[in-house]
């Protein structure tokens, strides 16, 4: 068989629905019909090869999962609902009829456990594999979990252990606990880039500082240092009033201090996240 | 100045504001209020160097624009008004500072213009420039302009002449003329892979045939055999019924025969556009 475009889309096939969406793949755009009091999220990750993974290390079904997730953790600190998403994909030579049926069996595998439709999205060659997953998840109007609302004296979590190297495990997208914090949390992101840089984004963003306690919860065959600043956590790093009972494992405290600023046993924690410009 | 993420991500600074925009760039996703009554439509486009365009052609901000203005053209082809992008941009080395204020220039001009605001995004490194433009935009409810609905009787039309090379020159998004279309015409497309390409996904999408009329517009210094074939004209293809007075050249009409079958001077016309894995 000829591999055209027409062709693989074809062969992506029916995917979750969603209520509201009028129109997903085939179009020149998908179309989306809100509810009433309905408010949006949208987010947006890439995900490329000898980047973001190596291609030894997956099959073609474990990065189509993994190139969703990365976005759904997103949707996740944001308490939000995934509702449907557009997927961006660039093939290089290697790839082949059967890898992107493979890629598209774990993405759409993913997406139908939570409930997110594939709506869309773009094809294209590259020499590398290039992928881009943009999610619309929902929230009830105002309640979104931002990263600005950290108060002094607010208590700081995480949703588990820290140091994992999911660049090798899966990814679990915090789906469940990001919606039981709505109402809760005083401000919520997903650690992507290693705790040491994405604490310091909140405290910044909410216009506060940070003491992380001594015992942070790691993960067994990591390092503290691997807990401190290793990305690809994917875990929620979130903060609530210090005597409301949230999941998670406390780590700290909001204090009021020079913006972004992190301490950690008396001295201040520099940023050694991961940083695409800047290694 | 040491480039990292997110002295690159301050660098982007404000841009165009959208009514209903609650949260743009800075936190793990943007935030969108719909109105009552509101549709929207979503479209991405990937747009990568040496396979969309090559450096040498365009300046940064250039090469800005034209990655918005390729996803504004499917925005435009639905008749909707865009609200808000997503801008995933992965950087390779060549790729400074100020290359990237300059890309950011551009596109933010060309928002700016078109009401679009910058919401939100990922940004990453990658061997090659690795941009995909996701864009939400707004339409009545009902009222988007489909691929679906042409009808036999009705006439094909084209918004500009084709055939033009938009490689090289400026890409201009037809929303106005797609906005106008609103409620007259019975399907529409924009044409990026080709008008052989494209005429027979949207007559296949509607379940009909489409016979080309002998004269095509065509621009100056083109060939017939572009006009037909060549894609990136991002001229706005659609039908609507034949005595009904619309903008653009009247190219042929619908009829009832084989879904996707496009005749032209008494011969089936071949599917020769642009496709990524088929040339």
């Amino acid at each position: 068989m000829k591999l055209t475009e027409d062709a693989l889309i074809a062969r992506i096939g029916p995917t979750a629905r969603s209520r509201g969406l009028v129109l997903g793949i085939g179009d020149d755009c998908a179309i989306f019909r809100p509810g009433a009091g309905e408010e949006l999220v949208f987010t947006t990750d890439l995900f490329i090869e000898d980047v973001h993974f190596r291609r030894r290390d997956h099959d073609a079904a474990s990065l189509g999962r993994r190139a969703l997730a990365r976005s759904l953790s997103d949707v996740a600190a944001m308490g939000a609902v995934p509702r449907f998403c557009l997927v961006s994909l660039a093939l290089p030579p290697w790839a082949d009829g059967k890898w992107f049926g493979g890629f598209y069996r774990g993405l759409k595998a993913l997406a139908a456990k939570t409930g997110t439709a594939v709506a869309g999205g773009d094809l294209s060659h590259a020499p590398q594999l290039t992928c881009d997953v943009m999610i619309c998840g929902s929230v009830a109007r105002g309640k979104a979990l931002r990263r600005d609302g950290a108060k002094p004296g607010d208590a700081i979590y995480v949703s588990g252990p820290l140091g994992g190297w999911t660049h090798r495990r899966e990814i679990v997208p915090r789906l469940d606990i990001g919606r039981g914090l709505i109402g809760r949390a005083t401000a919520c992101m997903d650690i992507s880039d290693g705790l040491s840089t994405d604490l310091r984004r909140l405290a910044k963003a909410s216009g506060v500082g940070a003491v992380l306690d001594r015992g942070l919860p790691v993960l067994e065959n990591a390092t503290l240092d691997q807990a401190l600043h290793d990305g690809e956590d994917y875990e929620l790093l979130f903060t609530a009033p210090p005597r409301l009972r949230v999941p998670g494992h406390r780590i700290g405290t909001i204090v009021a201090d020079r913006p972004g600023r992190v301490t950690f046993m008396g001295l201040p924690l520099k940023p050694r996240g991961y940083d695409h410009f800047h290694r």
